[in-house]
């Protein structure tokens, strides 16, 4: 061992021990004749002292040493004259006797420090570098904690964890797939699995009863900021359970982590229907840190001439407490906040509650004071609220506006703190949503999940309208986990295929390998999938995935440290039996 | 919950007891007026019983079940009259009041026993009922346990787990990558990696300083029983350590899982140099479960008018304690054990030593008693022991063909019990060995291998007896993990590149990523990687690592479950810009 000790360790207790430390060179200042530098471990930072006076050769050494220059040493503890309360290891400082380089250091292209002077194309190129960064690496520290209190959790509930292969076959629905093409198979392609889905579901006609898994997901879709092609999920299905049993054990397991890794004792968790989460926040995914509900106003508004109002099929508003004192300008930003390509609405109305509790609205000549009053009851609105109101022919499309509205909102007044959390159960998802695209019902969730048992007989008469046994738990309005209960039973599960418009040959086709499995004796089960990135990316407060991700891939699927994807050599190509399409 | 109980919790202290269970219909017996059901689930196997005087009717529908059906059950827990002892529950049984068929099963292609009629074909085929074996099911539960040590342990020992990513980059060396086309970046490809190696040296780069992580790797080779192209590792490195360090370390790691998970206390590991391990049983993963080391005969055997032995550059033999008995049957069979392709050995000389001391062989003719007294001794060799020994050209080829013999006598006298384990280090590895097929040296273990310092000069003078930081875990003959300390120092790195025949530009081009990184400050850093699957294997004693793979490929890399991998649609094809060649 190159130590004797870590560079977080040293405290007064080891005043005058001889040490061994090991680390990187974080800071060189030299004052007069004495020269400190800051050695940096993963343990944290410890001060080592050399001075002219007592060894001028060492000094000297120690003058030439550049940042990051890889050192071993080896000294006395000594108490600091000048402390840094800031440090743990601030109150001493290490008399240096004996100075090796382990190695040499060029000067990185960006400082190594939590607040850096590297841009994120730079820093991800030297991703390695990046990860110096103590405010990095603790993310991953973070990420390890919290795999390491799940398979406690799990392990502790009887669950086993199962690897399940990455060479799969390619998934009908869903996202687009990565394959991986056979040599020994010519012509013939792996599939990297979008989900374990079937895979489990399948552990479960084994009898394993209890599954889980920490596993790589692979999606070939077009990125967005918070997406990646490889991601992890927390993977887990349960047989001979109902919704119920599902929603406790993994609120339990939600309660484990918030416990042991953030020490916060989680409350029973609410749970909200679909149908209420759309009604009051717009999305399936509110963020209920912050009230701020939707109010329906069209039996307000509706009648009085204004014609956008009279004309929609939805108006609804949100009330800002206490934002009455907006200018005019943030209002007009607001408006154009609202009228972004991404959101689409065609613009947003306001009413004040003045300081004498009338109303003044940027519709006033609409409205009388006694319909604004209604609108001020309607809210429950005080002096000095603000009432943003938007409007639209589709109810749900104009919802998902105003949510937006309302999460801005919600971050303009500070209401979405990232240190408060709540969480909730976001359940009754519909079984199918109408695809305009494909003209046709598709899945909400994936076609083996299972309808309410009291809604099987709306399957025949008013399929839109059947409520799934499918959840999702949500926290500060993000989704981060999801799954429901699947059918077990054949006859059911080839009903809801003829509803998404499948044949009973196509069926076969596509599903008809998990059906097959199905008849020899499937238990009833069901589960759900934690998206870790997300999860530990709540946890660590970031506003993306990225960076709790060792190695992350940028908005074009690109590594851009390791350069990956490359080019192949024509032997390889040949050998896979494959051509490159030259591009037009 | 479908079940108050499970099916392997119930003893006579649960007496009178009503309970709900659910599983599968292991077995129906019917005798007289009453009807016994083996009901199955993970956890166990509880009696049902049914009786038509009690209830005609229930007992009735118990008789139409079968075989893999999934019930639910509710009843008393009663005492059996006929209890079975080898059966944790085989004290009670369940008077059923209530039967609720939950799925119909099919017939299953095979039995669910542990002893099943089913080959293997059928049983890959059918993977989700082979699980339902219990034997099977035992194999992923011991596995789920050792990871769950493995963590606990590597955690408590400060140990980070990270996730490298599985979309990465084409690695030169080493064997065939499997690669992903990338459709955002056309013509271009993924390669999925053989082994996080240059992950996770960057990782120590960035101060990580321990880290693990449990990791699937991919190879694209041709497959043998024991090779699958998706495999598990164990990947640890750690920095600022020496190869005690990690020897030390990871002895610690196996004596944890030892005494966890079988209950034994593993001796202190002992080291034998690859030398010793080449020179006493050829080869670099000695089984050391018996003795039976290799003598050298050249002083004894040469020169005495046999002409194989007087043309021969290596002449050894082995010693099987009580063997004299074989048969001249059995000795001609191990002659044509020798001589198979796979060993491709000469012959085989052998020599008893009979009750009168004195010695009879083969090869009489040509050797006086003087001469195989001689050889006795050289073997320390009693009477009724048979002595077995070969010659050749090749010393180490001739070795390897002995280490057959060996391991096939140590079989035939029942020295290798799969529940005995002996463990050992094999340390010292050549840096270098000879590639005929290249016409150069190759490196043995990795290019980033560190030579053992004393031997540095000989880089220059003499590379290929250059010794190596490198270390192999060897249990029961299996290489169960292996690694090495690293490269830290660019001019050393150069020069191991140079005799390996690289020119600058070439390693460059290969190996510059990792190269540039180290410029940045690299710390001293080593470490190994375990066969998961080997690992778990042992501890299983199973003969292939397939069975303790949930869902593994067969010999031509097929999921036959699955039928993986297969064709892609046209569309998908021309999504990734990619046409197949036509087969000629």
């Amino acid at each position: 061992m190159y130590r004797t000790k870590t560079c977080g360790e040293l405290r007064l207790a080891n005043l005058n021990e001889t040490v061994t430390l090991a680390g990187w060179v974080q800071r060189i200042r030299k004052m007069g004749g004495m020269t400190f530098i800051d050695l940096r471990d993963r343990y944290g930072i410890t001060q080592l002292f050399f001075n002219q006076e007592n060894n001028a050769n060492l000094c000297e050494q120690a003058n030439k040493l550049g940042r990051e220059f890889v050192l071993q040493i080896t000294g006395e503890v000594a108490e600091r004259s000048a402390k840094n309360a800031k440090n743990p290891t601030g109150d001493i400082e290490i008399i240096v006797s004996e100075l090796n380089v382990l190695n040499a250091a060029q000067t990185p292209p960006f400082t190594i420090e939590d607040e850096t002077d590297g841009g994120d194309d730079l820093r991800m190129k030297y991703r390695y570098l990046d990860l110096r960064r103590a405010c990095v690496r603790a993310n991953l520290e973070l990420r390890h904690k919290m795999t390491i209190e799940v398979r406690s959790y799990l392990d502790k509930q009887g669950f086993l964890e199962v690897e399940t292969p990455v060479l799969v076959n390619s998934t009908p629905e869903g996202a687009r797939d990565f394959v991986v093409p056979s040599r020994m198979n010519p012509g013939q392609f792996y599939a990297l699995p979008q989900s374990p889905q079937i895979l489990k579901q399948l552990l479960m006609v084994s009898g394993f009863d209890r599954y889980f898994q920490i596993v790589k997901c692979f999606r070939d879709e077009d990125l967005r900021a918070d997406r990646q092609p490889e991601f992890t999920q927390i993977d887990c299905e349960m047989s001979f359970v109902e919704q119920e049993d599902i929603l406790n054990m993994f609120e339990g397991m939600s309660r484990h982590l918030f416990k042991t890794i953030k020490g916060i004792d989680l409350p029973k968790l609410p749970r909200m229907t679909w149908h209420n989460a759309m009604k009051y926040y717009g999305s399936d995914k509110p963020d209920t840190r912050f009230e701020m509900q939707f109010v329906e106003l069209m039996d307000v508004l509706k009648g009085f001439g204004f014609s956008v109002f009279d004309s929609a099929n939805y108006i609804g508003g949100i009330c800002a407490k206490g934002a009455a004192s907006y200018t005019r300008k943030q209002l007009d930003q607001l408006t154009e906040f609202v009228k972004r390509p991404q959101i689409g609405a065609k613009g947003l109305v306001y009413a004040r509650i003045e300081a004498d509790g009338n109303v003044k609205s940027s519709v006033d000549k609409f409205y009388t004071q006694e319909v604004l009053q209604k609108l001020k009851t309607a809210f429950n609105a005080e002096v000095g609220d603000l009432i943003l109101i938007m409007s639209g022919d589709d109810a749900n499309k104009t919802r998902k506006q105003l949510c937006e509205l309302r999460l801005e909102m919600g971050s303009q007044l500070g209401l979405r703190d990232k240190n408060k959390y709540s969480c909730l159960w976001v359940i009754d998802f519909p079984m199918y949503e109408w695809s305009d695209e494909e003209n046709r019902l598709m899945a909400m969730h994936h076609p083996f999940t299972s309808p309410k048992p009291e809604d099987i007989p709306l399957l025949d008469t008013d399929p839109a309208n059947v409520r799934a046994n499918a959840y999702d738990m949500v926290i500060n309005g993000v989704e981060v986990g999801g799954g429901s209960i699947r059918i077990h039973d054949a006859k059911l599960q080839e009903k809801v295929f003829e509803i998404l418009g499948f044949t009973k040959e196509e069926a076969q086709a596509k599903f008809g390998f998990l059906m097959n499995a199905f008849k020899f004796g499937a238990p009833p089960h069901g589960g759900l999938a934690y998206g870790l990135d997300r999860f530990v990316s709540l946890f660590a407060g970031l506003d993306s995935i990225r960076d709790c991700i060792a190695f992350p891939k940028n908005n074009s699927g690109r590594d851009v440290m390791l350069d990956a994807p490359g080019v192949l050599d024509q032997i390889q190509l040949d050998e896979l039996g494959l051509i490159v399409k030259e591009e037009k």
